[in-house]
């Protein structure tokens, strides 16, 4: 084993606190600063949906601005009525493309925290895999943009475009203050295209263009029965069961095949193409990859379609979340007083969430079982996205990401939702392009999130590519 | 107002540590030690199905098996492979009766402990009420009777009977070990008719002789999906969501109009006895009181029973609990790796609980979802019990009833369950007679249990008249 030195990279990890067995192999190309800071990101507990972490998604927010500034950017922490928004830019010249990139800083809270192998924001290097929440969605994938923008100006001095970086800190709760903030600076945000990486690739080393999102609409609903928690044998038989109620309700969401029985579900829903169908189909993913990523017993969905199509193509109704009554250890014999479920619907052009959500929710109301009372609280909801992949802007971005990865690029849409994009394209009207760097078993949203380094570095790389790709459009 | 002395069972209540606000005005003809020793009672948290109360429970055993031997009886705490057994008696003398009075010193858990209005191990006293867990179910019932033991023996020096207390720690969690305890020492049990106070009076006032309980059968079910828990939108669609496969089964398990499903569930019901739905028609509760103090919005059950036919003469199928995926604040589209249901089955004669939960587990198995793994745990059981009111005991359980209160007793069922009563009468072939001081809005599993003194007070009188009267029969 070679000896060290302080300019070896494995002594820079050591000093930021790791240990040289779980990341000294994995450098490569990038400056061991970039990799560390990247840790110091993923220290921060940034979870949006949960009150007592405002403050650590405010001082992430923070940090990530102070990063920016340093590397000669003009960056400034806008707060909002919720979390913070950073924005940073270098000096615009005329003549120039401009090109907004975004991502998130929050991230996604971490129960059940006890599946987790290690703790969430501490990251843990393994091989080549980083493991902490928010590694892949969306700290991983931003930060190597925010790395790539600094070797460029670290070796040229100055950027090929005009640069905007708009990284928010509520894409994980819907983004609610993102939308009047564009309003209010679209004048200073104002772009030709728009960049995003929080989307996957279908699988390592393949390079990946994203032109389709499913939309999203949540809800909860909940089951009100009794004044209070009642002992089950002594009142047991006389009243509604709230919980069985509930379970009425959800299981009436779908048939046995799961198809949505919710009235007018599918009626605004635009087929898949020939030419998807065919193109998916030759991908190098599919059914058994999906059961392998899954750990499913079996695969199960709609009738008549391939994994990749049910995803990307069709929409769902969720239950994320369910409970109510005694859910200790043991026995406890009372009939709850309530019980409530979590329901997201996926949704696919040109399906509009306002109406998916009333629909739902008159659903539920008309099918409310006798003797509870149902109320229907309406959450957070983004559009279904569908663009052209064969625009100008889309061939510069599959030349940067043939560039980078050495391969063709593969044309998919994705089942997960990015609200925001539909409205960059109505406020600033740019469209978007979604070049992903997760990988299939990334489990962004689940225990044990992870990013390969590799796909850190190539991120960074990428990043130039772009932004030498897109500098040769029309200004 | 009267000045205070020493003697004054204000004093005695302010030395126990409670305030003269609270506690003042309710003590009647009652010792003021014997509420003092109610409310040290209350205040063991003996919640038996907790592993993390196992040493409050023991603790609650030696303080009332210390209590009793106070008394000048011979007691004795038994350990046993979970919670110990309170056993004592008096100096047993040939030609005289045996009676043996059981009770339960361990409690219902707590939860949802947020919607107690005191803590439920801090008993407060509010007018008469006592609140705290276990006030009614059974510490209040089986301690009235301790009380009315040692008044006797305070002034007879004796007791008109042989006397066994038999007080378990372990009725909330099935009785599992009461049965080999009994079976080991049938010779030292061995006794003419038991007495039990654990089960409810009608109307307050109006005294209670219950001849029929109803049967429980636990299990839980679980379903399966995934491996961890999934993004809901990279992966929905193409997984079944076990919370969708869980409502699928619960729902399942009732039609709409709240009829049991399950194959055979009904075939061994004995039908209500026209004699019993006539009396039960004339008690003065009826729908409108279940209304009131259930609070539910409205009354609902199998077509063709009153609530109290459907409560007391039928069987039951209850979800006591659900739970999976996210359940905290706001949003978060996973699609969870499992769910489960804690299900009850209330029972009555001739339904067998085994054959009940085979059926139940039957059932569930073969209604499986696709593409989800289905495992059921049968949990404990009791059977239903139904004997005569009119036997020689039963006519004196009812002049003891009628002396206390001064009022014709009501011959009912219940909805609950004290399985341990079947187990009595195998083992030691004794009838059991059910003397209950519950009143139907003491709350027993839920939050606010609470307790009147005045039943205390009555349940301290009863067991006195009760003695006596069971004293003339044959030994």
């Amino acid at each position: 084993m070679a000896g060290k030195s302080a300019g070896d990279p494995r002594c820079r990890v050591q000093a930021a606190g790791l240990s040289t067995r779980t990341a000294a192999p994995i450098l490569g190309g990038m400056k061991p600063t970039a990799v560390d800071e990247f840790l110091q990101l993923l220290r921060f507990p940034s979870i949006s949906t949960s009150p007592e972490h405002r403050g650590a998604v405010a001082e992430c927010g923070r940090w990530l601005t102070a990063k920016l500034a340093g590397m000669g950017l003009d960056a400034e922490l806008h707060p909002t009525e919720g979390h913070p928004i950073v924005v940073a830019r270098n000096r615009h010249q005329p003549g120039r493309r401009t090109v907004l990139i975004y991502g998130h800083y929050d991230v996604q809270p971490v129960d059940p925290v006890e599946l987790w192998e290690s703790p969430p924001f501490e990251p843990r290097i393994t091989g080549d895999i980083v493991f902490a929440r928010g590694a892949t969605d969306n700290k991983g994938q931003i930060f190597a943009h925010v790395c790539g923008v600094e070797e460029t100006l670290q070796r040229a001095g100055d950027l090929p475009v005009n640069l905007i970086f708009l990284i928010e800190g509520e894409e994980e709760v819907g983004s609610s203050n993102l939308e009047p903030f564009l309003q209010k600076h679209r004048e200073a945000l104002r772009c030709d295209v728009i960049a995003v990486s929080d989307t996957g690739m279908v699988a390592p080393g393949v390079p990946t263009l994203t032109y389709g999102l499913r939309g999203v609409a949540a809800l909860e609903v909940r089951v009100h029965g009794p004044s209070t928690d009642l002992h089950s044998g002594i009142f047991g038989g006389a009243v509604a069961n709230p919980l069985t109620a509930l379970s009425r309700l959800v299981a009436g969401l779908h048939d046995d095949a799961g198809r949505v029985l919710i009235p007018g579900f599918y009626d605004a829903v635009t087929p898949l193409a020939p030419w998807e169908r065919e193109a998916w189909g030759r991908l190098p993913i599919g059914d058994a990859d999906m059961q392998q990523l899954t750990g499913v017993p079996a695969l199960f969905g709609e009738a008549g379609y391939t994994s990749l199509e049910r995803v990307w193509g069709r929409p769902t109704a969720e239950v994320n979340g369910i409970g109510g009554g005694f859910q200790g250890k043991g026995t406890k014999t009372v009939i709850g007083r309530e019980g409530f479920a979590k329901l997201t619907f996926r949704l696919v052009p040109e399906q509009k969430p306002e109406a998916i959500l009333e629909a739902a929710r008159a659903d539920l109301l008309r099918r409310a079982p006798a003797g509870v009372r149902v109320e229907v609280e309406l959450g957070h909801y983004g559009e279904p996205y569908l663009t052209d992949p064969h625009s100008a802007d889309g061939q510069a971005a599959q030349r940067a990401l043939e560039k980078t990865f050495g391969r063709k690029t593969a044309l998919i849409r994705e089942g997960g939702s990015i609200p925001i994009i539909n409205t960059f394209s109505r406020v600033l009207g740019a469209d978007t392009l979604l070049l992903g760097l997760a990988l299939p078993d990334c489990r962004a949203h689940a225990p044990n999130e992870n990013f390969p380094l590799a796909n850190f570095e190539a991120g960074i790389r990428l990043n130039q590519a772009l932004l030498e790709e897109l500098a040769r459009g029309k200004a």
